[in-house]
């Protein structure tokens, strides 16, 4: 793509992640003017009223009512995947196939075998392909990463990882449907296993290494919910509660649990790695915080640091305010396309791509498996590359 | 104006503020589609390229370099002052004479007399005025305005205020220029008081109401630095702490205090209003969050609670994300102008005036001369109404 | 035992726990003076200048040297086992059958058979036995568990426990010998899994109710160490680190982890339980506070409360001081021991006993055989009747 | 007093303090075993029922109602002086004379005239005397003041100070009688001024230097209420709450407040002093924490440092227990005695003597003083020596 010109986008969905999408594009041109310009140039919805009034509200200059047609317009140079799961693996498929760039939401397929055909076409019609872990974006945690590469942490020993919410704990609501396809395994996959947990072990992959193998419990708590389509009672076929323990190739261990009945917490994605010099923990409802535990400080005056993740020199930061003043969660969409565009630029990877997707993937994959097996289970080898980019 | 069309709006000033402010206006269009639209007209800057970049990044159709040019634009609706403090009175009454609605960043004069000459001009041209006091906006402020409204603190007995910073610790930082014309009394009007004193007294009378008198005490600590503009060391006019004990005319007492001279903080406005039945606490540094402390909780189970102030039922929260996932900084500005263009449509005052930034002002006007008098000093009364605007 | 007599004390141990029990006797006579007396009668260390000094400096009547001797003296009431793990068992069955009521510090044994044995002694005995998992009392965990039994959390659907901490990470560190016989399995029985997750374990069953089934995993980090008898570098026998998924009898799920090498954590015992309509949050490194987060609250109020677990109507507190003033990690021992008064003095269970001391061990030994089997191991029914002892 | 005997006690007072003190006696006894011993010979109460009941209770050899003759006993080394304020100066005065030790509750006196009638007689009888600014052995306010001699803040330019309470604001609350003499000034001396502001006061002077002048303002918030003595309603003397300003000799200023009206707060003493190097904070709520920001720390990880004060290089946690278990209230009247002993048997002052007190006393009357005269007051010099006694 030369560099004098805009990355032309073509998304697929008008749904929450529509928007987190479509706000990055807008706002990456303001805050990131180092970078190319992007052009919202086609938003894609079944829905035509839908579409149109997304394109409207969010800046794009046409839309669409199949995805087909987007894929096949020639003015398009990157397919956004953020529909529902059902869809991701025969979108890629085919935007792979015409030669597009390929952004996905996570995770890729519903199953490994669906991600992994996701990663092969890419691989094979040598596409950019990017999926939007964008936790990783999140300046606490790109600084978390930072002090693990300068060694602050030295050898690692234990990390955890959680995903808690409580949204679904009413059994009158349904499954099915625009807000719920997520409690229906047949659209998602899998529960909050593909869902929530998937973000966790992303950042585990970053942060700490290869998960080797896992041994794995799921649960359904409500077994049976209207379906919005059928208006009938039907079993719930996705979980409602993953927990998993870990052993890394590294030799450390680590807890993992997510749940969406667990009382009091929204969306407490959080973490904690511990290592032989120091530790870091983070989580999602104070996201601008990293807390950072030095035993590398004066014995006496030792303790847990609150860092508040805000200034010039912490990562991203730059681009916004002064200090003191925090960014949210949609700023992780901004800065993984400004990452994106800048590895664009110089002709590297900067963003988690297919292959990396892959890999979380086939960790869920051996979750789900373990839960059944109710044994140990080895993590396929994907052939994820693991090639960490940079941050910030 | 007419519903069916966009407010113009000329801007003047390219630095932070203006930034927050361009932002706001594109966003709002997004977040808050209901409103009517908002059209960037033009910007202005005495620095022509500047001018014409700032234009160009934040999507302004045109460029001054003279405001009175930009006041003098027949397609301009609204004028939005945020050059430096020396500026803001010159701008507001001509706008005014040009029967130009006007936004303006806070304070809005340099001295009482300054801000009354602007208060005055609007109100006899019949405009609308803003004040840009943006922390209204903060959802978790919001919310704690409404419980204050519902009765759920009772009668108020304290308050406290803190606006702490550290970033002018370094003998080396110069006075005057871009980043540091706040430290020049001749340009900003007052140090602390009247750039961070200003926000907690405003936060003050929305939240517990009007303050009767004052006892203050201001200090500079590095008395010389050196000048931008003349190259050589000269005395610091502005101060770099300022205290004051107040008392309402509720009846209730309270603390104030700012300044840059507080290690480890880096914007760290706090706020705790201790009432009858509750108490509700709040800071900047965690915006997102409103400390709340019900004394009819049953008994043995009282306690502060953390509200995550991020759900749909939320002030200003529906319009964003999902419950759990934190908004920042930037959308308080965007809340106002969503809320300003909810005025102009109901033909409700919705959002601080002048009238209100002009009762900001004169508590300043009583800090400061308390700080000279070293006596308790009363309060203006400024004719401010004090028509506490709805939020959210 | 007459009302109107003393208790008298026989305690077998002067280190860490030796100091513990005996502060425990000596303030619950100025704390809770509503209760029996309590005589120090004896304390018995294999080093008589050690038990001389122990006993001059904690008020013990006499000393022994030979815990057999201590056993046989008919002016004791109870024997308390505050030695090494490998003493308990034996010094226990001799007590039952010596006719005295017996405290044992956790784990009973090292082993399942070992625990048995315990308790097997005192039933066949029948004398009053006690088992001293003191974090039961620590005030805002009683208030915890007040507020399951009256249903404020409803059904349970989560809960996590760990007890994390740093003192072992260094190579340096020698096993056996006086603080470091944990790190010998031939006395200790396990490593952190009888010593930290027992806690952990022992909580669970209070709160949440029987563990059906476990999956676990233990890891030694440090291979090899100095130990202290040989002078030479050996294996280490006991595991650094110990974690497990747990399914309970109500079907609930839970993650457990103990380590002794997590980086800035010196003893943090924490647990976190989620039901239906509340969830419950707790920590031992700031043990006077309780967080709870209740869905009652009305909607937009809803956040986790912090409650300063220290009025007059919380658990204990009324015997201490006045609202605000925390008391620590040594009055959960008092507590223990006014409860064993009362109990006496009523007739009922009101601490835990060997039978509930078994229960824990028995997940211990499904927890350790997992670890080695790589499969979920159930749980072996050891006949607790898991009456539930009251608090407070 | 010959280093091989025990230091002989008769304490004036059953109430709150009269417990603590008496707590402290017997404790210092096992956990400081290297001072001296400690008698406690004798306690007094007008009500001689209460004064056996106290005595055997709390292992006193004996009992008096008058303490006239305490104060006469040869037994006795130190009159221990626990009663309301109102009792301080006659008992203070029959004590240095009789050629006793002395040790008293703060305030000294009722008045700064009291308080000098008690310093003044001390000295002029030459007898080692003790005020109980028990806070200033809370370990984490000791290691503050290590950190601040240290030189580890540098030059200090803040500080604020804040006791908040609750438990008046009922107006059901009656004042006089035992709970309730506080609210009565003329057994009192004044409110909160001298009850809880004095403790701010004594840890300004303390860790920050020398005050010079003050601007304060006070307020009884109910203005009436049934006075246990009469049975009738009677105007409230003493003040709800207390406010002021502060300049320091070296330059700094503070804010202190202290009140019983601040809903949600229990005993909230909380302390923050920001310097040129760093900042410390603190909070008797969690007294066992140090919060510390150190401007030293490599640029992108500083932050806040929550340091859990309970280590065995943390000033008097070597005789506690072992690191992560903490300690509470009682605890640092404990220390108050051990540092007292050690300065016995050294022969150096390690507490706050009559001095001490009266240098804050001196500060509570230039208080109250402006809060009358509504402006700024000097604080009179008296005379203290201020040498800062060592701490842990």
């Amino acid at each position: 793509m030369p560099a004098n010109r805009s990355l032309k986008i073509g998304l697929v969905g008008t749904g929450f992640m529509g928007r987190t999408h479509s706000n990055a594009y807008q706002q990456v041109q303001r805050f990131f003017p180092g970078e190319a310009g992007v052009a919202l140039a086609a938003v894609c919805s079944r829905d035509g009223v839908k579409a149109r009034e997304f394109a409207r509200q969010w800046g794009f200059g046409s839309h669409e009512t199949d995805w087909r047609r987007l894929v096949e317009r020639e003015d398009i140079d990157l397919i956004d995947i953020a529909s529902p799961n059902d869809t991701h693996a025969e979108i890629a498929v085919a935007a792979a196939k015409a030669g597009k760039m390929i952004a996905s939401e996570k995770p890729l397929g519903r199953t490994l075998a669906e991600s992994m055909r996701m990663a092969d076409a890419a691989d094979a019609a040598g596409v950019t392909s990017m999926v939007w872990y964008n936790y990783r974006r999140v300046p606490a945690l790109a600084l978390a990463r930072q002090m693990i590469e300068e060694g602050r942490l030295g050898r690692i020993f234990h990390s955890r990882f959680k995903f808690l919410q409580d949204w679904t704990m009413s059994s009158e609501l349904p499954q099915g449907g625009a807000g719920t396809w997520r409690l229906d395994a047949a659209v998602a996959g899998s529960g909050v296993t593909g869902d929530l947990l998937a973000h966790c072990i992303d950042a585990a992959l970053w942060l700490v290494g290869p998960v080797s193998e896992v041994s794995g419990t799921a649960e359904t708590f409500i077994r049976e919910r209207v379906h919005t389509q059928s208006g009938k009672r039907q079993a719930v076929t996705a979980e409602d509660a993953s927990l998993f323990l870990a052993r890394f190739a590294n030799g450390s261990l680590a807890t993992f649990e997510a749940t969406r009945f667990a009382r009091g917490h929204k969306a407490l994605f959080t973490l904690e790695v511990n290592g032989e010099h120091g530790s870091i923990a983070w989580d999602l409802h104070d996201l601008h915080r990293l807390q950072f535990f030095s035993h590398d400080d004066d014995g006496k005056l030792r303790g847990w640091r609150s860092i508040h993740v805000s200034d010039g020199d912490h990562p991203y930061m730059k681009a916004w305010w002064v200090p003191g003043l925090q960014i949210g969660y949609e700023h992780t969409f901004v800065h993984q396309v400004a990452d994106f565009l800048a590895g664009l630029r110089v002709g590297e990877k900067r963003v988690p791509d297919f292959r990396d997707g892959l890999a979380v993937d086939a960790v869920v994959d051996a979750v789900l498996r373990s839960a059944t097996s109710r044994q140990w289970e080895v993590v396929e080898d994907v052939g994820s590359t693991l090639r960490h980019e940079g941050a910030g």
